[in-house]
């Protein structure tokens, strides 16, 4: 079948890569449609040291498998558990030490024409979620769980830095649970591209968009969001006494932090991944959260390598692949 | 009047400091006895650019001020905020921007045989706490805020790393809530030496000791109390997924840490700073934390120099000073 493949030196469309076997309590998911992330990109500059098949954004249908899910639209949970160890007993199975994370760590990945995963990480999706909403379930989860880690702050003056695929998607979460939020560019040029591209559902939801330079302080909640190491020291700079930073970048490697202002002004920093698919899949089913105006492009997974240039693209959003074509 | 004054170059005990005058909202307190913090140790490494008069954990009597306090044996919060700020009418007074602390920033301290401060920053005691144990009140009030912020933790199992002054009032604030407590020490010797020492009050409460290289992992709680930015990454070594680290340590300057482990991990940071003083007084009234042991040595204010050297030497503990003698 056709995939992409990363050797740890270079990624490559391939017609001949294995399809996968069904093993028991997995199931064979045909792929209709994947979503580039940000992690993709990091994978292919060698975080996690990961090798085989890229892609965790999907939406598909059930080829082999459970009767009962035979044919439906899925989209799947990417953190594959034990199921047997002390962090699965105790309900972190999406941190379970012995975990595979499709097309991360250990697992093939979507950007091929068939993928395989546990059927305990599947998700039916109703019908009137399009295949271009359904590739944001995953990201969006990741959006969602970062709200699940800040319920007492509902209703905050929140920042998000980083008006990326995924700041986008916090920053109308957050919007929709009834914070007031102020989404924060470097430069006042990408605040008026982004007020552009996005004017109807940030008036819809009352975001702001502010560039660095202008931007208040004192924010209940700030979102660091911007995948670069001095999106921390601003997240610092923003949050008032007693706030709430939440990190959303995973930025591989060390970085000098100044610890002492986290101490003395009493800041939380919540780490934050992946999240729940049933929030994300209810928002999308009622449109309460707007995906489609983050699409840049949908390309044929056999032009994947041009797909992951544009992905890269400075101030690019999501780029999706169709492995059909 | 006596007082230990710092320059910001030299630390000296002058006879002929002038004592404060009672402002309008304030009460003087003769000091009856004082406490050297780690705190006061930085300053005179440069922290906080302070000069004047150190000191800052006390206890003392009112010798002017308010008739129903005039008197009274009192300890007294440090932070004295403005009282008109929008961080103060938001409660949060121990943040206001423009506040001042006592022997810290701005405000003369209590290594002197007056100390000025605001009436709404006292506390009255009860007599069954003595002198000796009401220095304390002030540090196990930011033990107990560490407690406050970790509520949803209560029961947890718990790591304090550094068996310092702090780490030895934070672990028994955690096992007087029902934490499992383990103290953890860089040294095997140091292990032996801390079991010595508090062996009853380790025994009454449970708490276990540790070396670092025999201590368990996968703590729902690590609270990073050494003063030292390796403590950080060990707190992070420590702590399970969705675990939660408790920032104790005012280190300066910047350092250098790793923060995927904090987002792929899901860890919570919590920065802990200065606490309630009515838990502290409670325990200390209650005896259900013991500070006795913890007392190295009592000195009187003309011996400062002296006592400031006693309290930086390598496993050192609490050294007072006596500011009538």
């Amino acid at each position: 079948m056709r995939a992409l493949v990363w050797d740890g030196a270079q990624a490559r469309v391939v017609r001949d890569a294995p399809q996968p076997e069904l093993l028991e309590g997995t199931a064979l998911v045909r792929v209709r449609l994947a979503g580039i992330c940000s992690t993709d990109l990091q994978i292919l500059a060698g975080y996690m040291g990961f090798r085989g098949t890229l892609g965790h954004e999907f939406v598909g249908e059930v080829a082999a498998g459970p009767d009962e899910l035979r044919g439906q639209r899925v989209v799947g949970e990417i953190n594959f558990a034990c199921r047997r160890c002390a962090t699965c007993a105790s309900g972190r199975t999406r941190h379970c030490p012995a975990r595979t994370v499709l097309g991360i760590l250990g697992a093939d990945g979507a950007f091929a024409e068939i993928v395989r995963l546990p059927v305990v990480n599947l998700h039916r999706l109703p019908d009137r979620i399009s295949d271009q909403q359904a590739v944001f379930v995953e990201p969006l989860a990741a959006a969602y769980q970062g709200a699940e880690q800040t319920t007492s702050l509902r209703g905050a003056r929140s920042a998000v830095i980083g008006a990326g695929k995924l700041g986008l998607l916090i920053a109308q979460v957050l919007a929709a649970r009834g914070d007031r939020v102020t989404l924060v560019c470097r430069e006042e040029a990408a605040r008026d591209r982004l007020v552009a591209r996005f004017a109807t559902v940030m008036q819809r939801l009352g975001i702001e968009a502010a560039a660095t330079r202008g931007v208040g302080r004192a924010f209940d909640l700030v979102v660091e969001a911007t995948g670069d190491p001095a999106g921390f020291a601003l997240a610092v700079e923003l949050v008032r006494p007693e706030g709430a930073i939440l990190l959303k970048s995973t930025i591989a490697g060390q970085h000098t932090l100044d610890v002492a202002p986290l101490v003395i002004n009493e800041i939380r920093v919540l780490g934050s991944r992946c999240g729940p698919f049933a929030p994300a899949i209810q928002a999308l089913a009622e449109e309460s959260v707007s995906v489609s105006p983050l699409i840049d492009a949908e390309l044929p997974l056999s032009a994947a390598i041009e797909a992951i240039r544009r992905a890269g693209a400075p101030g690019a959003l999501k780029v999706l692949l169709d492995p059909r074509a």
